[in-house]
């Protein structure tokens, strides 16, 4: 019998919750992203984790740049739904959603967020269905004070789905 | 005046506690990892992210395989003592701490642990100060039912303190 994988194993792994926007050549947009991580401190450098198939993909391929915005706790589940299962490409999933322009040009989303930073990507990785964006932080701002969301809190207490799309998903059984 | 980086902003990113360990030539180590993080689901992929001073970053470079145990938030501050600020190159970090053979050969550390996982490294990036390893999940294991410990409880219940070789350090002020 050869080693066996346990897919609920990866379900104890811990992540944030956050919004991931772009902008290239006047279209914008923005998805629910679990995989925002600092990977080095000098300098300040992001690995961020995005579906090849996702518009905002597209568009951080493009403009190679993108910015993160930290979602707070207290997030409503109403808050999300722009940002679900519709692609950008059909729908303005910022029109309702509150956001500024960043130094790079990217939305920086607002609304419901603890802070937001904007990074410049200067390495990318194939991993098949995914790309792994690894990036310098240009700059970062604190809007308020607050928890953090985590996608445990999404998936337990507001009851939030992952998208097929998630390097995390696994099918509901 | 140019974009400003607040590095308070870091430290809003979650992420979970791991130990990840790896043997090479009869040697192992295990050290404290907070970025462990699913990045494909099929087929099922982790990235984990080191320092290169560490002496597990030494191991896992060689073998191009590790372990990664998840945490339970019960865990006492003691348990973490051995993996701290002292290097496996000077001392034996598994002494006291109960852990099995994987199918790679390396140690998977049961204590205080929800999870384990093995997985051989297919890619790894360079990015300064730390190595991303990308690698395929070989076999995957839940022990038990529990809470996974996070970063955050890490630092904010039990008092824990960042090495300064992780990628989330920031120098307290």
């Amino acid at each position: 019998m050869g080693p066996i994988i346990n897919r609920n194993v990866f379900r104890d792994l811990s992540y944030g919750l956050y919004l991931v926007a772009s902008r290239h050549e006047g279209r914008s947009n923005g998805q629910v992203v679990n995989t925002v991580i600092q990977v080095t401190s000098d300098p300040p450098r992001v690995a961020v984790i995005i579906n090849k198939s996702n518009f905002t993909h597209e568009l951080i391929a493009q403009s190679r740049v993108f910015s993160a915005s930290v979602l707070e706790e207290s997030a409503p589940m109403a808050f999300f739904g722009p940002f679900g299962f519709r692609s950008g490409r059909d729908i303005n999933k910022l029109e309702k959603t509150a956001y500024k322009e960043g130094i790079t040009g990217c939305p920086l989303i607002i609304e419901h967020t603890l802070s937001v930073l904007e990074a410049k990507v200067i390495q990318e990785i194939d991993l098949g269905t995914h790309t792994v964006f690894i990036a310098d932080v240009l700059s970062s701002e604190a809007l308020k004070e607050g928890t953090p969301l985590t996608y445990k809190y999404y998936h337990q207490v507001l009851k939030g789905k992952s998208s097929p799309k998630a390097p995390t998903y696994e099918s509901e059984k």
